[in-house]
């Protein structure tokens, strides 16, 4: 099986982000190539269901959320929040047939999460900490975009630099020194850490005002990134002549993007670039998120064409080079992992 | 074969309002999922053909009527309204074989029917008598609406009332009154036959002003939905002190509506809501066309829905309730009807 | 197979206008069903290559042109003229099997040609002398059409000159004359030659103003259609008291037309028509091109209309006429190519 043909079911997945669920407001958005609703009840829960009413496959997101529970608008059946029916017009019995399938949902830090596996092994415990979206020492702006891309070709670019120097040349590349930069790749439980440093390199404009920089400064990108498509990275600037894990004056960022599969051919991107200075400067937050917001499109460009070029060439091997080094191993465990979940689909 | 996948043949279909083809129009309308042009003879006689030349499969639609001939302009092959080549530019022998075919069309109180059956048991007095289209005592506005589902979507639809509660909540629906009224259902030998009356309730007060009633009123439906998607319907509201039997007084409607499979996905809705009282105030003809216009944009908004949700979840069975007995009689029927027509064709 | 489904590969076709390929540009375009790029080195050479990075399939129509090389813009490959890479960034190393699969492509008057055949058969000779693009004598304008069509259908329509009087019956057809004109139809190894003369007719108000004509006029049209869809006519007006061969005060055209698949169901169409006469009237050079891409309009809103029509009534039989002799000769000619191109490939 091709890697881009599955999803990883036993797993996390951010579904909104929770502005995107106020009030009575009933989200429609596909997921793990499945429509669903996302909606709260009054005590604020969120509540995702696949998104139809089993009696007629209406759709539910046209449907009414009525205090904690979702009525049907097409011939009126409501379901509570746990999915079963609790309500048909015109008749007292209830078909215990008459239920919605519903996935665990829990909302963490600004963020809708659900978990699309053996729900006996749901455990909320195990949802990253996605601090800075929700802390008093950062700030940010929620993002989101719409890639037509597979999630791994979005991964293939997270975990490949040198894309910086040519896709974003003008805007976030400025010279190629990141992309040359060594970098250490380490594996974990829950997918890769890279770690890059650069040293004694001329602070962008951005940096040099904000910062106060007078010389040469050190960069640094710490990221993670799991094997469900979550990029974790805290990434700084400092003056090259301070010690590596001295962080007095550095600027401090921390960016949460999560990657969740709409369909074997789009996904949608769940970010936002945090920082930890000029916390009361409403225009840096801004301009933090336009820099990231723009290089997305950049991004996206790109991807969506290699997406279309895929279908174009179907047969045609791609030629490795070194850089698809920390790409290689990804995509190498995240079959192994489909595969896993396949053969135990096939022996239960 | 599921019912939906076929359609039945050996019927007449509504292909066209009588104004739709006017002097030299022809026009061009996929039905039964194929294309065809439907334009007149001379005399105003109908004619239904599949809309391409025997000679290069160009489309007629884009030829010229000429009398009671019909022109491919790509070539100029010319062909009589029986279908058969009469002319070929340049040559005196008419190839045999280059002949259109065609279906039978008649034209009846307004609109143009075709029969998709075998010729030979085409039978014109079959066709419903649609009288309030064309008659002296009654008004109506002609309506013509394009249905993205299949046509028995649409009739599971007309068969439920329950949905008026739901759909119809703001327009046609008000209170449940209507809904949850008790109905006889019939099977007869062309489809089912539902009266519903609602006793001793309020009238709506666009009857209130139109039929001075002064208290409680009753209000009727009775219905006929054939097999092949044609409902025709008589209404009225009176005053609850009279006889079922006294129309003195009563504001009367009659409904007649065709549903014409234009392809598995589609439906052609031809439709007109006729009412029998105020003959001379058009703003009423209007306002009662506008009603149930806008019902049917509600109607088709939920319908597309839901024919959308069945691709998005096709292994998804749906759960019966109460409501569904009249829908799952007619169903059944369109399946046995189905099958007979497969069978009778494999046995030929 | 039917000849529409193939295209004849060992053969010339022109892939653009010189102008669509100036300087840095890096033209994409679809041909015989395969996204390609079209650029130029420093000098001038014309290069065709296959429109994907062999890293990632990233497109190289997003790369950028760095002198005699194109540099894919998303990890920065850079590939010289012949498609090897010359360049990774970040490594020595080129993987040899880093080659983007390019075509032998030159530029003859106007055209830029690719050969899409076996390399070592690449003769450049072939090319058919395109004159009139690109000659002191004559003048035009260049005209460039995607026709959404199997390129068969527009040859089809190329053949059979009895479609003037009635796709063109308001522009070019005028009267029935040229359609019903007797013509000689010769094979050669190539493809067609059609020899039409139009003798004793009025002349078209356009060609009395610009001619000078007192009198009738004799007009011919003499054209070949090679077997890869190139098409060249000599055509010309003249006083019909003159000798055939006698040109002296005539009106001569010649139009070149080029035909190359872009997909199964599109064309891309390149034509030009010149005049030898008012050199020096750009306002006659303009009214010619607009005559021929008015023409050309209204029959490709008529293949484009057969082309859908082909797809609605997949198994209708075509039934012949008269005037479909040459097109039949023509397409038997191109599926004895096509087959004899399967058995080579078979055999190979």
């Amino acid at each position: 099986m091709a890697a881009e043909a599955g999803f990883i079911r036993n797993a996390w997945y951010v579904v909104a982000w929770d502005h995107e669920v106020l009030g009575d407001t009933v989200l429609s958005r596909r997921v793990l190539d499945e429509p669903l609703i996302i909606w709260r009840r009054s005590d604020g829960q969120a509540v995702v269901m696949k998104d139809f009413c089993p009696h007629r496959l209406a759709p539910l997101s046209l449907g009414r959320r009525e205090g904690d529970a979702i009525r049907c608008m097409y011939h009126g059946l409501k379901f509570a929040a746990d999915g079963h029916c609790i309500e048909v017009p015109g008749q007292e019995r209830i078909p215990p047939k008459a239920c919605v399938p519903t996935y665990t949902a829990v909302q963490r830090k600004r963020w809708i999460w659900a978990w699309f596996g053996d729900p006996a092994e749901a455990d909320a415990s195990q949802i990253p900490d996605t601090f800075s979206l929700d802390h008093p020492d950062w700030r940010m702006k929620p993002g989101y975009k719409s890639f037509p891309a597979n999630w791994l070709l979005i991964t293939d670019n997270l975990l490949d630099f040198s894309h910086l120097s040519y896709v974003h040349e003008k805007t976030l590349g400025g010279s190629t020194a990141i992309a040359e930069a060594s970098h250490e790749v380490t594996e974990n439980a829950d997918g890769l850490r890279v770690l890059r440093r650069v040293r004694n390199t001329i602070p962008a404009p951005y940096h040099r005002r904000v910062g106060r920089f007078e010389g040469a400064v050190n960069r640094w990108f710490d990221y993670t990134l799991s094997h469900t498509g979550l990029f974790m990275m805290h990434a700084g600037v400092q003056s090259a002549d301070k010690a590596d894990d001295d962080h007095e004056g550095a600027l401090l960022f921390h960016t949460c993007q999560a990657l969740t599969p709409e369909s074997p051919q789009s996904t949608h991107y769940f970010f936002a670039q945090a920082h930890a200075f000029a916390l009361d400067d409403a225009t840096v937050t801004e301009s933090v998120y336009q820099s990231v917001a723009n290089a997305f499109d950049e991004d996206l460009r790109m991807i969506a064409a290699q997406q279309r070029n895929l279908a174009a060439f179907p047969g045609e091997a791609m030629v490795p080079i070194g850089a698809d080094g920390a790409l290689t191993r990804y995509r190498r465990r995240v079959l192994a992992l489909l595969d896993a979940q396949q053969n135990a689909q096939a022996s239960s």
